[in-house]
């Protein structure tokens, strides 16, 4: 779906006066969130692997130039130009799955200045969604962290690749897999799924249903058992279980999706392990989101599982987050944007970060590139000359990484409500007097 | 992005148990909202055309099969139906663009179980996006008619296809354009840009870089001007402008991303039109909603157009519809789904609209298909033996179509707030029948 030119006009407007100008010095750009919203105390890196596969193969294919003529207004020279463009410049950015906080640079961006300003539109698209969904997923791991978690949501994903990275993004914090097909063959995510209610109502009785999908399916499968009546259709598989399970066919969960989910799994559960099916897990589904999965296993809800649809792939309360991508230097000068209630912290920057004795994160200091390193620094170099300078991680490690960086979460900011004390990053202070001697350059 | 394997594995376990049972009788599954949320007060359809495409284009590539076959457990018959899988069912849908309210189906599939199951996901995913953008951005249109209103959600919009299709929708429902370039080129929509505040920041001073930009595009540019102080910056705009007239470089609007927009557009005003800008018009952004066009169109401020990005995008306030496809007959009897809170009124269905001597909607009735058509039948034939039976509309036509679609909605529901009354759409005499019979029938 993407292309070169999925892009803002004003990028191409930019780069047609920057190309009159020969303005090619160098540019630094940082990719940041102004501010953590309401609803989440910290945020997960994410979409780095997809930004890195869009830079190195960024170019304008012949008919995207040839519209670009068409229109009149374009330059010979900015055609010219995007018709041998690639990206050659250099990238620092946190690894995959990182937590981090407002003001926070998660990627740097330093090329010629066209080049740097070119790729802006399309990276804050990649970046910007899957931080969005990463920080959704990791709240709900948080309050389910033995719980089976799937993402469910591809029908109300903003269309196709939201689909594929929300299945990705969730995979990378701790999600046991998916139910999208194409996200299980692009990303190797583990895929969930079985019937739906329409399965059910085609056949003329439910038993008859539950049986044919047990005889397809034979390993261990998952019933839906809410189409008509919860109860009535666990009574149902209950009743199959000994005659199927004679000739080798199992059953492995049912799911509810509607009701007093916590009522039901209590129910269920009983009918189950009065029936000797103590193996057969219980998996929820239906409008759940954190909260809602957090107060049923308060409850004691007897759930082993939750699919989660579109809370988790539109982030449905927090659905974009305030990512920007900023000029902090240019021509080896810092440069700061000083518009009302948006002004940002010049200059080229680093994070970072401390640990407490006990492995959770104890500070966090926003600082100049160069100044000594305290701890860990966050930002590293990723891409050089417009080529990866290691080969891409597997999603696998980099979920790994994920769980230890979710433990050294620090205790207070691991629940859902707000913190009392929200975790703030330092500023050191060779930033903030860089930023007082900008504003005094700047006419 | 997309591909046949997007789409949810209980899709492909299902068809492999039809197939073992040999279900291939015809269903038809509807495509429709339950609710509205609070915050929508009426919906508009889109997302056909894309849907129609996907139909039409429906077919497995032999590395989707082989991958299939790797998994193990899919067996060779459903994987020889998905190789030689083509669409052939029939559609029935509302016009893009259509005006429509909960319980309504907006889109009717009628194929051979397995086809119409297989499609789901993907289906609910394009049209439930285009929808809740569509409906957003008809909010935007009616609080501010005569304004231009521009799509700038790209970045933050949720991936590739929702930036594209977000602009789309917008344009449908009478956004003047976008500034995402590919949706310009693949839609013919207008594109609109022209600066970002890195593009003031990389030069020495504002006014070299304003200067810089107008003789690169000397035709009603427009300058943003909050880079570093709002009125300073339209000084400079208007320094500038008598010198480079001369030269026959005009300016043609200047915009404002920051502070309260009110105050600044009507200061910026005075300062134009005392200078003799009075063409010059004033464009804002930042932040912007319904809401907040509304009360700035309230207060008087002098703006003249918006550039909407996050909230129209993501659609940020309601990012997801409870947008469902569910089977309502199978081998010519009526199905209905029971489950607690979430059943559907059974058969295949018709809305037809009845309008008012003044033109505006009177009502609504959902009804059996066949029972005698009063006002306007809402569902129209568009796909039969999987191709359109028209050629795809303009988005133009479409456009102006819908244009008067809002003009036929009941005052009531043309404010932002929730009307005293909301729309209820009747069912039928007949249909509440076939309800109480399908329930009498179903074990």
């Amino acid at each position: 779906m993407s292309g070169a030119l999925l892009t803002d006009l004003y990028q191409l407007t930019m780069l047609q006066a920057y190309l009159e100008e020969e303005m090619h010095g160098t540019a630094v750009f940082e990719l940041f969130v102004r501010k953590l919203p309401a609803g989440r105390n910290f945020l997960v890196a994410a979409g780095l692997e997809q930004a890195l596969d869009y830079l190195e193969n960024l170019s304008f294919r012949d008919e995207e130039l040839a519209w670009l003529r068409e229109q009149g207004g374009f330059s010979k020279r900015l055609i010219d130009y995007l018709g041998d463009f690639r990206f050659r410049g250099s990238v620092h950015a946190m690894a995959e799955g990182t937590v981090f906080f407002a003001d926070e640079p998660i990627l740097r961006v330093t090329a010629p200045l066209p080049e740097a300003q070119l790729v802006e539109s399309r990276l804050l698209n990649i970046i910007h969604f899957q931080t969005v969904i990463a920080s959704k997923a990791a709240r709900m791991v948080l309050v389910a962290p033995d719980a089976l978690l799937v993402d469910f949501g591809m029908r109300r994903a903003h269309g196709s690749e939201a689909a594929l990275l929300a299945a990705r993004a969730a995979y990378l914090v701790g999600f046991g897999g998916t139910a999208t097909v194409e996200a299980g063959r692009r990303f190797g995510i583990p895929l969930f799924g079985t019937m739906a209610h329409s399965y059910v109502q085609a056949h003329d009785s439910e038993r008859a249903a539950f049986e044919a999908f047990l005889r397809a399916w034979p390993k261990r499968s998952t019933l839906l058992v809410d189409t008509y009546d919860t109860e009535a259709g666990v009574a149902k598989a209950i009743d199959l279980a000994p005659r199927l399970g004679r000739e080798g066919i199992s059953l492995g969960a049912v799911r509810l999706d509607s009701g007093d989910l916590a009522v039901h799994a209590r129910r269920v559960r009983g009918m189950l392990d009065r029936a000797g099916l103590r193996e057969v897990t219980i998996f929820a589904s239906g409008s759940l989101d954190e909260k809602r999965i957090a107060a049923l296993l308060a409850e004691g809800a007897p759930l082993d599982g939750f699919g989660i649809g579109t809370a988790l792939d539109t982030s449905s309360d927090v659905p974009a987050l305030d990512a920007v991508y900023k000029m902090q230097s240019y021509a080896g000068v810092a440069r700061r944007k000083r518009s009302e209630g948006k002004a940002t912290w010049p200059g080229i920057k680093q994070v970072c970060r401390s640990l407490a004795p006990d492995g959770t994160i104890a500070s966090d200091v926003i600082q100049l590139e160069g100044e000594p390193v305290v701890g860990q620094a966050l930002l590293e170099l990723q891409m050089r000359d417009g080529r990866r300078t290691t080969p891409a991680p597997l999603l696998s490690q980099l979920r790994a990484d994920h769980a230890r960086a979710l433990r050294a979460l620090p205790p207070g900011l691991r629940g859902l409500p707000r913190p009392r004390r929200a975790y703030r990053c330092e500023i050191s202070p060779k930033l903030r007097e860089l930023a007082q001697e900008v504003d005094k350059a700047t006419p």
